[in-house]
């Protein structure tokens, strides 16, 4: 197997290669989101659990996940087909996983939430570390039914964004998605596309020349093995890692059953800041924005300005902080939504928007990261302090 | 003094001469909003104020604001010209003086806000009941420089609520407001045009037509005695009143400084449902709106039936409830508010549009109707039930 060629050194995996080989042939043996092979994994480790799959020796429900491609799965080969398309797989145990944004997807998954679940690998190409890149990342997406307006608009704003220094992610379809990826591009910035097949497989077909340049400039990534193809059920799949490897997401147009409906209910139910930009209201590829605007699930913007403002950074710093045991107080909104939360009781997402003023979607995405900052903790009555937030007396 | 000639008999009023020549008096002897005289006549009433105005015995502060024209005022005269035009002087002694829209500004005027005081009089044209047509009826207003989309929209709104048997009120200016009208008149419902002039003056001069087949088909109503020309405050002045007429304001376009977001302040400080049209972010006519929505003041609406859903009667029925005696519960939202209410510690309309789900915009709007029928009161804890609010037992 040759070594998979990559990013700089400084975030070279230390890992062996045993484990992404055993990580390769999990990738491909069963189809995501498979949760009962992700327990098994979690509980032997990833070099056990594809052993034990290849021989078909694992509990039932994994065994109906895995037993129909467990025999033919060739990891060295998708190894080496990757590395042919100049990308590389990374794996859980690499320090360039991002492992920050993803803890999401573990909580969404614990609640039983269809958008839950860490990929057991992600299929990489692109000199950046993914890491690095969704540090500071919003997803741009939308209909592929496009008008001349979502056009232009995603496009300044992938533009925008990439000179603000935030990635771009979006999905590489028609429409919206390649307008914003190219507004990053022009910018000089990064961008990301996630696809729901192989990185060496170009889809769409028009695309083809969009995704090699990305893939030299910017970050092509999948939970597909090489040359996968696209189904209808992988789009959905694919939309929650949009979300999860980005801050925020907007929805520049979309009709009312539109994808990107889908990837903005994962951004909203992985406690990320769902933003929707306003259209005209007599385009129906504006209507599926209105919807989210008018239920009070996302919040309008209308400038990178206003994106910058409604996402921001915070949970790395602050979890940075206390991993390193150096813990201070959360900053900003943050401090503002921590304060709002009750010692004994617990409240509503809602009751600490009205206690600490901050707005609601900034709420719902603070909470969680204060919680892995084991800041707050989530009870029957709602959220609280943390017994271990004693630092507080500190402050 | 010719009897003004008017509405259908049910609502004639009841009132002597003596009274409407006192209010015809009072009505141009200050430039309103005149508080100092409005408290005075609240003391000794209207005829007394009016004659002490006229020889002078008045306190210093009613003085400096009616000193100037005094001696001038020929009400009589005012009457015969209102008269001439097919109208009449609506005075808070009439039936049809919209003593429930209007209780909305005396709680402004009792917080020192500049969007209080209900008027000393109004002039009105066309033959309906002004109480009954803003009995149910909502705001349509926008800048004058609007652009096709934005006219387009009006106009749409303006039938679909006329259609929806919803009066359209707005202010008779170019853009918006004339396409609102229009679309209304063009459903055969009412509108009513609300100028800051004289409602024999035709202002601007290119909706003479317009206005007078609003005169004849709706209502056009002013604060202003005939022959009064407009002036930039009294735009200002005249915008509370459009927005305590209706029961919401929609906003289609508004650009940042438009004079629609002086409207739109009054509505929110009257505690009226704020709306806004959501429009091409590349459109500088649309900014305005999309500011109001991104601060929450105000909830984006896509269609007429989304106007009526935020909208919505209620506290009409549920005052002439209490006025009967015969009080049930508040229904809907209401009771869902009503329910959330404390009763001994208050809450923000924040906290009890937590509890109730009932969204905030409209809490806002409810409190104030359940105050006026004696459900709820404000305290300086905030809002909770009445100690009236004994019927509930029954409920």
């Amino acid at each position: 197997m040759p070594a998979p060629p990559g990013p700089p050194s400084a975030t070279r995996p230390a890992v062996g290669d045993e484990v992404r080989l055993a990580r390769a042939y999990l990738s491909r043996v069963a189809e995501p989101p498979a949760h009962a092979l992700h327990a098994f994994v979690a509980r032997v480790g990833p070099v056990a659990a594809a052993e034990l799959v290849r021989r078909g020796e694992v509990p039932a429900a994994v065994d109906s996940q895995t037993s129909a491609r467990r025999a033919e799965v060739r990891p060295e080969r998708d190894l080496e087909l990757v590395a042919e398309a100049g990308g590389r797989l990374v794996v859980p145990e690499d320090p360039e996983w991002p492992a920050w944004p993803f803890t999401a997807l573990d909580t969404a998954a614990a609640n039983g939430l269809r958008c839950g679940l860490q990929p057991l690998a992600l299929w990489v190409r692109g000199g950046a570390s993914l890491a690095a890149v969704t540090g500071r990342a919003v997803a741009v997406v939308g209909s592929r039914a496009a008008t001349g307006y979502g056009q232009h608009v995603a496009e300044e704003f992938g533009f925008g964004l990439a000179e603000a220094g935030v990635a771009v992610v979006s999905g590489a379809a028609y429409g919206i998605d390649g307008s914003a990826h190219r507004g990053a591009l022009t910018a000089g910035g990064t961008t990301v596309a996630v696809l729901a097949c192989g990185v060496d497989v170009a889809y769409p077909s028009g695309h083809r020349a969009l995704i090699e340049r990305i893939a030299v400039e910017g970050l092509v990534v999948s939970e597909y093995p090489p040359g996968h193809t696209p189904a209808r059920h992988r789009f959905l799949t694919r939309n929650r890692l949009i979300a999860a490897l980005a801050e925020g997401t907007v929805v520049v147009e979309a009709g009312r059953r539109s994808g990107a409906k889908n990837t903005a209910a994962s951004t909203s139910a992985l406690g990320r800041v769902l933003m929707a930009v306003p259209g005209p209201i007599t385009s129906v590829s504006s209507s599926g924005c209105h919807e989210l605007l008018r239920s009070g699930e996302a919040v309008p913007v209308s400038s990178v300005a206003e994106v910058v403002e409604s996402t921001g950074r915070l949970g790395v710093d602050l979890v940075e902080a206390r991993r390193n045991t150096e813990v201070g107080p959360p900053q900003g909104d943050a401090m503002r939504v921590f304060e709002a939360l009750g010692l004994s009781s617990g409240h509503s997402p809602e009751a600490i928007s009205v206690e600490s003023g901050v707005e609601l979607a900034r709420v719902r995405a603070l909470l969680p990261q204060l919680e892995l900052a084991r800041l707050a903790e989530r009870g029957d009555s709602g959220w609280k302090r943390s017994q271990e937030a004693s630092w507080r007396g500190d402050a």
